[in-house]
């Protein structure tokens, strides 16, 4: 008997961050590898938390989500985004960030429609496609330059690297043009971009919304997880976004997730705002799966929701994630490994390129089978350094373009980030 | 544009028990629908939430589950239930058992495999089987004989019915020979059985094992989603069950809810129980849905599990349900409602047969559209007694066989059967 369905076959292993999380533990490694914060989580939602539990219904909620949460929530993104949403018809809760783009690809994607990412995309989107029975193409985003140790460390003034167009990944749209097709149903990105750091520009959703006028049966998903992780001349929530964008707010669908607005990421807290016909459908999905969400933590969520309405508290939130990137980004650039490197525009995460590292050769044999570049650094890196970094192939359609990129987590402690670099050194 | 898959679309409406329980507070409705409890839940479950949101970790955990509610829950099921579990490898948790089920489906079902349901089978089960592009059987459970008032209410004495053959619902094994055949993937059972109230027996299983030992591809979803509310010679956790049958367990997948076991159907914690290969299957599903689950709802869960591990306040819970069950049935006997009765063996839920009642025709029309007598039936609850109660033909791939029965719940508080009951008089 083989009990498991075939989508699930490729998939039975833990998936790559929980098996580096696993190994940073065994051999005492700094882990920079899964993206959750290692410092503590704000006070106000553990006291949210504590008292919602005594006073909260603990029964069924509605599907859609907490009519507390949805309303704290839309009044909040209206408030922060500037994103008018009509709480009965345009919004859903869903268990993170992750079961809404579930949801949003079992509510929208039929067997046989095609998908289109940039890579490198976030790797869990792709099963979640393929167990709909639709394709993924992934268009690529290339660095515009290579920045040298040399070359980055001249944007680096009082603490701070200066974002300069020598950071840019640049989207390109002669292949977007070239692939996207009437088969094509779903658009997904993700801005700020997991792993690289890039915020999408108003002329490139431009330029976006002049094709997809030529298809207007694309929905586009917007995953604006880090939507309050934005560097430089962005402030959080308020960057060139989809569901704000003129042209494209009314195919869209936006993505976000109060665990990592909190620094929480097991709060399992996600939103879907956009087109009421696209909630519709992600609705259905839910109803068949989790049903409902645990009211305690949504109420929770609502109330911090409610009480950094302001911004203030995302402005500090920001502060320390630009810090930490600028720590962790100088210490790579300081290290003794010669890489290149880009300036983040937000996110969690740095990329660095390890084109020109000497990878001894053992750590390319994975009992037999021959590993790509990058997964032999992370392995090297752990051996011989104690640092665990994330490989970027497994984020590529065509794996060979992800083999030179490793992605570094910079939302830990200073101390944390400090114990790296000195590994590094 | 169509935004929305195929698959969603017969599904875009809310389930009729979001639809009833509208009703019922728009028409100030005794709710004997939705299969909540409205009695508080236990303060134990309450202190455990809020002490933990203070101290437990706020980040992501396994995707199996935080290992101290594996621990304590493989603990419970081994004393409980006498079913041993590799807290590794056989043991799942998820956001409700109905999440469970969904990642059941979607780990184990190829498009085109078939799943045999018992009906009447709990509704949400077929559209989480259609989704996987599986087909789902319906093998009729016939009732012995139909009790009327008279028949009923001589097996009542001490405030309690008692259970006889008469009540029986009788699984029809030659339909079940006819259907099962080389498709067939997955049989999905539940005892005690929403929404009869059927315990299935020892005997029952016998001959189930003898039929799916001619099919050895056949996995068993044994849904305990009532595994504590057991009534008359069964005891709580205490009764026939595939996941400790000799011949079954090894085939199995026993599906069972924290949210239930503690009446509080908003907590979100299912456990899946089983083979490990069907785990493996199905951990794969949540790792690319919902990936994890709060870790405070988890631990919180865990200290429960822990402190009612003697069993003895599951007696205490199942003696509540047990003396609900009664009054709800007594009252329904007592009522001017012309029905035929069956005494449950568990679970939350009573069912009667309508087949005598008189309904006002203008009850049969939706918007032009005929409906079956079930719903007719509950419509004219709601509108001429004010009570809400659920019909059963949703329940049946066969709706005609289950336009004669309705479902009411007893999992209220006794103000509310009361009041229900004075509605009925």
């Amino acid at each position: 008997m083989q009990p498991i369905a075939n989508r699930m076959l490729n998939y039975l292993q833990p998936q790559m961050y929980a098996k580096f999380t696993m190994l940073a533990n065994q051999k005492g490694c700094v882990n920079l590898g899964q993206g959750f914060p290692n410092f503590p989580s704000p006070q106000m939602l553990r006291d949210a938390l504590s008292e919602e539990a005594q006073t909260e219904s603990l029964q069924y909620t509605m599907t859609s989500g907490h009519p507390k949460l949805l309303n704290s929530a839309s009044k909040f993104f209206e408030q922060q985004i500037g994103c008018k949403v009509n709480v009965d018809k345009e919004i859903m809760v869903s268990s993170g960030a992750q079961a809404v783009l579930s949801c949003v690809m079992q509510g929208v994607l039929n067997p046989g429609d095609e998908v289109i990412l940039f890579d490198p995309a976030f790797d869990l989107y792709r099963p979640m496609i393929e167990f709909q029975g639709a394709k993924h193409i992934g268009v690529p985003i290339i660095p515009k330059k290579l920045n040298n140790k040399q070359e980055i460390i001249k944007r680096y003034r009082n603490g701070k690297f200066q974002y300069s167009q020598d950071d840019d990944w640049e989207l390109d749209f002669n292949y977007l043009e070239k692939v996207i097709n009437k088969k094509t149903k779903l658009l997904l990105l993700n801005s700020p971009m997991n792993p690289i750091g890039k915020v999408f520009s108003t002329e490139e959703y431009n330029q976006l919304a002049d094709i997809l006028d030529k298809h207007p049966q694309v929905v586009v998903c917007e995953d604006a997880a880090y939507h309050h992780i934005t560097f430089g001349k962005y402030q959080p929530f308020n960057y060139p976004r989809c569901i704000t964008h003129p042209r494209l707010k009314d195919k869209t669908v936006c993505v976000t997730s109060a665990g990592k607005m909190y620094s929480a990421t097991g709060l399992r807290i996600g939103f879907a705002v956009g087109n009421e016909e696209i909630i519709k459908g992600i609705k259905a999905a839910q109803t068949y799966h989790i049903f409902c969400l645990n009211p305690v933590i949504q109420t929770a969520t609502a109330r911090c929701l409610d009480q950094t309405i302001d911004g203030k508290y995302f402005q500090s939130v920001k502060n320390l994630y630009e810090e930490q990137a600028n720590m962790l980004l100088k210490g790579l650039v300081d290290s003794r490994l010669n890489m290149n490197y880009w300036v983040p525009q937000g996110g969690y995460f740095v990329v660095t390129d390890i084109s020109e590292i000497q990878i001894p050769e053992k750590y390319f044999n994975d009992n037999g089978v021959r590993l790509t570049r990058d997964f032999a650094f992370a392995y090297y890196m752990i051996n011989e350094f104690g640092v665990v970094c994330i490989p970027c192939s497994p984020y590529y359609e065509n794996k060979a373009l992800g083999q030179n990129y490793v992605r570094w987590a910079f939302c830990k402690t200073s101390e944390t980030i400090q114990d790296a670099i000195n590994r590094l050194k």
